[in-house]
């Protein structure tokens, strides 16, 4: 029997990745799946690179083979981004550590793709600067390129789409392409940074990453406030907003996923109430602004007992609590799983929206706290699945109940998880068929034999 | 004789478009050029559309017929994108006037292509809003759009690249396609925004945006200082960047740009030194700390005569000045006409950069006044030609040698103006064959017969 495209592309790269490419069972089972994601699948084999030239020589084997290349991170994408088609190799990056440089005149950095964000900000500390974007897992750079994402400091600083000055990736059939620079700005030629940044893989691998850094603020403050209603709660946000507040940090949990953190996370003085979680950087009078003017919008939506703080260990015991909202959530229903949606509207539609998805919730009979980046108008309910036949389907019922309510008050169904294979149902319903058109083109116009990541981000076209 | 591909397109376009298809002369010449830039050619006839379904009709006729199209909006561009190519049809945006939608609640609005930025803020000043990208002209946001403008407000707001939400486009066949939306931020599908954003009309024709506006700040000051040297006035406004002071504009002139604008502008009590103008803007709190912690920097530099003011008058006055510097340069050599550079380089390397180009100013022995954007990176030197034989070879000998400098810091050759044919020359040096091969197979897949504003931004390919 011929051998399969796939151990032909094995016993080619051998000689260049030795024991770094391997059909052992217990590596690729760690590579079929992201998190929260239930469905998985196992890759025929996975290569580890350690280098873009590494990158590129796997890549042009699998291209020549027709194997498809699925690129894996540290697997903590949410939208089943980094689980294999069948046949496929898993082109793990994680081993791509190396900070290449860091300019601090010029507020940027050079990194390679594995580099997790924990990683760059310790190492970037010392020098008083940081990288802001910060979804909740240890997720590596070229990951967050590749899915867009953001988190709770993108109210203030932006997404990966804004953070990102230039990339090197390798396309489908193995060359080394170099996007962007170091500049601020530049208006020449065709934005492929932002072509790349949120293509899910399926245009090129991304290598390495130019990124924009932040100076540490030189005061933070950290302030919590409970609301009687998540009317209330959601106007507050939604008011300072709108006033221009500069603020850098506005997340909100409601009452559900109080009671739920409240016990995991210790936090002792509050209720099982709509919170917000708010925190201000800037200079001390700056800081001392902000808290003046958003305890003013804060009293006027009836709050209750605002309280803020510059105590580092208070802001830290508070977003810990924060970050670790998943687990607590979890922790309410032994044995069920959970999955996240993600819908973001503009702010005005947001109040609207979330006493929509509450009465949808309630409707389901599912356990399903919310919380999220209420500053950018987007939220997660993490829908607890319950372990039983049709748990499932109950949980994608209201997962797609609250994408409809986003996209009717025009909004996206996802505002950081990205597509994958876990919203692809949505992309025409938010794009429209003329504007998906245009994205199969160009992805047939860079991978014209649907080697990066098939099945991923893009529906088939039906016939 | 059978009628020209042209001809056709105008004897099937009359019925729609009637007097608004045209071949006059006149109407042809004044599409035959933007501004500052020599070359000319005329279209062969010019179409004015009044919504984006004459758009799609017209592309759709040139499409069947081959018959290239360029748009046009207000003729403000320096690099030649607006000139046609032989027997192409100009396509004019600017009857395109509508702002169809503002949401203040989001800070956001919608308009049409022929809006210009200073009608939309006439409309938004009520409000409280502006919309701050601010090229020199009184540029269309479509154009605006095509040609990711920035200027002087970049420093704190960004460029077109970071204020465009979505928008409408009509592809190569006719197609209409709307991307992106009105969420603060999204995770789904390529950036068709970003990539149509910049792409100088060669990928699609847009016809509305979706445009991200900002709260007039509560309290404006300007300020303006005097150095000894252009090193000090450098070394300052770079110093004001890293200290990550949230300036509102940086902006510098050099002594001979300085003794050009004191007089054509009457700009009393300053002297023919390299100037910074620079402005504050927030609480007034938060400008009176900006202001101190430049006036430091300003002292530690050697600068002369600091002096800010509140005062809305003196404001204008300054920045008047600042923008009339294009008329005031060629005042300085009647006769003489002007071609803008328009270098970026990484904030740490401006000085490096614009100390060379001193040099390179004095030995091409033409008079070439340096200004701009230093907070971004970015400056112009706008080289005044001599209206004689060579002058203009000796102009663009001069502009080569400041790319080249650009380019060897790792900047790029256009921070704001664009590519159009003036720099064309210079786009595989910057961007590598790689990312050029890339954008031609985008170009390719979305304008297969190449109709869209042909011979621009990507350089041929030779055999």
């Amino acid at each position: 029997m011929a051998p399969s495209p796939l151990q032909q592309v094995i016993t080619e790269l051998t000689p260049l990745l030795g024991e770094r490419i391997t059909v052992n069972d217990a590596i690729r089972e760690q590579h079929a799946h992201g998190e929260g994601w239930m469905r998985a699948a196992m890759p025929g084999a996975v290569a580890f690179a350690a280098s873009t030239a590494e990158v590129s020589a796997i890549v042009a084997r699998c291209h020549a083979h027709r194997v498809p290349v699925v690129a894996f991170g540290a697997g903590t994408s949410v939208e089943g981004h980094v689980t294999p088609p069948p046949g496929a190799l898993s082109l793990d990056l994680s081993r791509m550590t190396d900070i290449i440089a860091v300019n601090a005149d010029d507020l940027d950095c050079r990194v390679e793709a594995g580099v997790t964000r924990q990683a760059l900000n310790a190492q970037l500390r010392d020098m008083g600067l940081f990288f802001p974007v910060d979804p909740g897992g240890e997720a590596t750079i070229g990951g967050m390129c590749a899915t867009r994402a953001s988190g709770t400091a993108a109210v203030r600083y932006g997404t990966m789409r804004e953070n990102v000055l230039g990339l090197r990736a390798v396309m489908a059939d193995g060359r080394v392409v170099d996007t962007g620079g170091r500049v601020r700005k530049s208006a020449t030629g065709y934005d492929l940074t932002g072509l790349l940044v949120g293509s899910e893989g399926t245009l090129g691998i991304i290598t390495e990453v130019q990124l924009r850094l932040h100076g540490i603020p030189e005061t933070l403050a950290a302030a919590v406030c409970q609301f009687p209603t998540l009317e209330a709660a959601v106007a507050t946000a939604v008011t300072i907003i709108q006033a221009g507040v500069p603020i850098g940090r506005l997340e909100l949990m409601d009452e559900v996923q109080m009671h739920a953190s409240i016990r995991y996370s210790r936090l002792e003085g509050y209720q099982d109430l709509p919170t917000l979680f708010l925190e201000f950087q800037g200079s001390p009078a700056s800081v001392r602004e902000q808290v003046a003017l958003v305890e003013e919008i804060v009293t006027d939506n009836a709050g209750l007992g605002f309280t803020w703080s510059e105590n580092s260990e208070e802001r830290t015991r508070l977003w810990k609590a924060r970050h670790a909202a998943y687990w607590a959530t979890l922790g309410l229903r032994p044995g069920h799983y959970g999955l996240a949606t993600d819908a973001i509207v503009p702010i005005s539609a947001l109040g609207e929206l979330m006493l929509g998805v509450r009465e949808d919730i309630r409707r389901s009979g599912l356990c399903a706290p919310m919380l999220g980046h209420v500053g950018d108008g987007n939220f997660h309910t993490l829908i607890l699945v319950p372990p039983e036949d049709g748990g499932y389907e109950r949980a994608l019922e209201l997962d797609r109940a609250i994408v409809r309510r986003a996209l009717a008050l025009g909004g996206s169904c996802s505002g950081e998880h990205g597509i994958g294979m876990g919203k692809i149902e949505f992309m025409e319903a938010e794009h429209g068929a003329p504007a998906l058109d245009v994205m199969r083109a160009i992805k047939h116009a860079l991978d014209p034999l649907g080697i990066l990541n098939p099945g991923k981000m893009l529906p088939p076209v039906l016939s």
